[in-house]
């Protein structure tokens, strides 16, 4: 497998990122990632009970073999629109498959930004019109597409791999944008992750899950689940690899959770206020859930966050955020390593180094490794500190 | 029912509060409340697995008719201690029962503060000796044993109510201290909350209950469950009721929901470096656990906090806080009003005065009702915002 630093597109796709003026600062906000050829689709959704339009339209076009393209806008959310939310999702599709000849139902969507205004339709179907003359499979259009999804992201993401599958090199090329709901109220994660493997829906819709439940779904901000979260993967065959055997997709999953991983480890490192990196890593338990449960408990501690900022190891707030996260575990067998210090061993504290430990915090990055029990399940998840700044951003905007 | 102010105890109550030398400060660190005859007592503790060492032995101890006293101390919680913490607090208690001539069973124990930390036993031993004979029943006492329980509160909290039970006078008075957990790690929401009526243990743990669950479980800073909540009711008959019918119980059960609603109100209102008292109604439910989940979610919101913090009157956070909290109801139903304005109704978003509804978020009181169906149950919730100031607060300390 190799990590691939310039970031070319797969075989037989194409992108492009234009201005089309939903934005009031004038950048980029309209994005198209295009396959040349039917993809097989998979998608993964915010489990928000209150989703954007263009969720409900997205989800039920994933999972077919005849997917070409996904239409993101940023600056708008299209979310709390009702039923005309959804009609101006399905007729952003609508206008892009007229442009690409293909059915509405073979195009994505995405949107991200401000909730509940209506989106600006005149300026996006003339965006969507003039976006397709401008696809292109280099490089610098990648970038563009990958900018014209950031909404406050600082920096545009994107990660590929290339393996060998069925003796053909593949390509998987990702983008997202970033996680944190900021000032005014702009929201949602989202990603396109595209491959030119050939996967049948069944099995793009499993290695997708499985790359997501490991990365995406590993992150968290502040704990809100945007209402436009969507992660999806569009793998088009145009490696000519042929239909692929389950045995053989090993070494394509890795890759598939690498991009992912690396990803999703970017909203992170981009969060807005954030001046650490945290790796939470909770084992011993007895399921995947309870380590989830827990991680997430630790993760959002407003508590764990704050005493990171400080760069204050304050053993406390996390052993007992572990205690509120309702699982079941022994307390007496509760220990907890930061920055490979010991800190609390089988429910007692220990004595160790505080300024050491505390030094070790400033780089920026924490590692916390909570061991509670002796169960076998595991789960690594990533997050950030929580600062002034952060609140000033997310304060500050008032109407 | 009368709202006292003067907060007199009720009949055959002394209590105290001292300096015994735990904190570095100086200030009060001890504090006592002593039923002159047993009383029945009952409990509500913390639901987080890792609970203080107090917390153990006080659990194992309520719901007796014989219950004497209760001995706080503040500036260390005496969790995360081990066998040796609960060796302390049984020491603790055994200390106390000794200077009142009684069983150490009938003696509860409550810690707060710094976790991870032995009690500093031979200050604690020789101020409980000192405390007993200053045991006194005037307001003045009351005050001095509620300052002695605080941590980084501001103002000693305390709430009354007289009821006529049985035709004879009956007082309720409680006392507790703050839930927000602070620089360095100070923790947790104690309580104890006298009355001179005569019940039994199962009328004192039933009514303590129903109080705990409109009052102390509907409030929260930051939704971190601290390892030593603690809401206590000792109930001595002092007031020669004789037994009372539970259909006479009713305006002393809505006393006693008065004296915890208003004290768990002043936590709020003493959240460090909160600037917004805000009220949740959330109605329209099928149960009152969905109603909770939902409170919860949209209290503990660090987006919707900041929104308030800022005056913002973001309605698509509130909303889309709801949409996660893991209830079921139908999007399209969801209506909500933020100081008596309409923001969004059934699922749509309305015009309304920005401005107007920005400018009354000013007073720094927040009131949000959020209505998601036609269903029986309702909750009202109450929470702070998150300000610059409590992260200051929370992350300055560093060791």
């Amino acid at each position: 497998m190799t990590n691939i630093t310039s970031h070319k597109l797969p075989a037989g796709f194409q992108t492009a990122g234009i201005t089309c003026g939903i934005k009031q600062s004038g950048k980029p906000d309209l994005s198209i990632f295009v396959s040349e050829r039917p993809a097989a689709s998979a998608g993964v959704f915010t489990q928000n009970l209150v989703c954007g339009a263009p969720v409900t339209v997205s989800k039920q076009r994933v999972g077919r073999e005849t997917s070409r393209a996904v239409v993101i806008n940023s600056g708008n959310s299209n979310a709390c629109t009702g039923e005309q939310g959804i009609n101006d999702a399905e007729t952003m599709t609508a206008k892009l498959a007229e442009g690409l000849n293909c059915d509405a139902e073979d195009v994505l969507v995405c949107s991200t930004g401000i909730i509940g205004h209506f989106l600006p339709m005149e300026k996006i179907l003339s965006g969507v019109e003039s976006i397709v003359s401008q696809l292109g499979g280099e490089s610098s259009h990648l970038q563009a597409a990958a900018q014209a999804i950031m909404t406050t992201d600082t920096f545009a993401k994107m990660s590929s791999r290339e393996v060998t599958v069925n003796g053909k090199l593949v390509r998987i090329t990702g983008v997202c944008k970033g996680a944190a709901m900021i000032a005014p109220n702009m929201a949602t994660m989202l990603s396109v992750i595209m491959t030119d493997v050939e996967l049948s829906v069944e099995q793009a819709d499993r290695l997708l899950r499985h790359a997501v439940n490991r990365s995406f779904n590993c992150v968290s901000v502040e704990g809100h689940t945007s209402t436009s979260d969507t992660v999806l993967l569009l793998a088009n065959g145009a490696a000519e690899t042929g239909q692929v055997e389950e045995t053989m997709l090993g070494e394509f999953g890795a890759a598939l959770d690498q991009v992912s991983e690396e990803l999703a480890q970017m909203i992170i490192r981009d969060a807005e206020g954030a001046e650490h990196f945290v790796t939470i890593d909770v084992t011993g338990l007895d399921t995947h859930t309870d380590a989830r449960k827990i991680a997430k408990a630790v993760a959002e501690g407003p508590l764990v966050k704050t005493a990171i900022t400080g760069n204050d190891p304050n053993w406390g707030r996390i052993v007992s955020a572990a205690g509120y996260a309702g699982v079941e575990f022994d307390p007496m067998a509760v220990t907890l390593h930061l920055n490979q210090t010991l800190l609390y061993e089988q429910g007692q504290p220990v004595q160790y180094e505080e300024a050491a430990v505390s030094q070790s915090m400033q780089s920026g990055d924490v590692h916390i490794e909570l061991k509670c029990g002796n169960g076998p399940e595991n789960i690594r998840f990533w997050t950030c500190d929580l600062t002034q700044e952060y609140v000033r951003l997310n304060s500050e905007y008032t109407t």
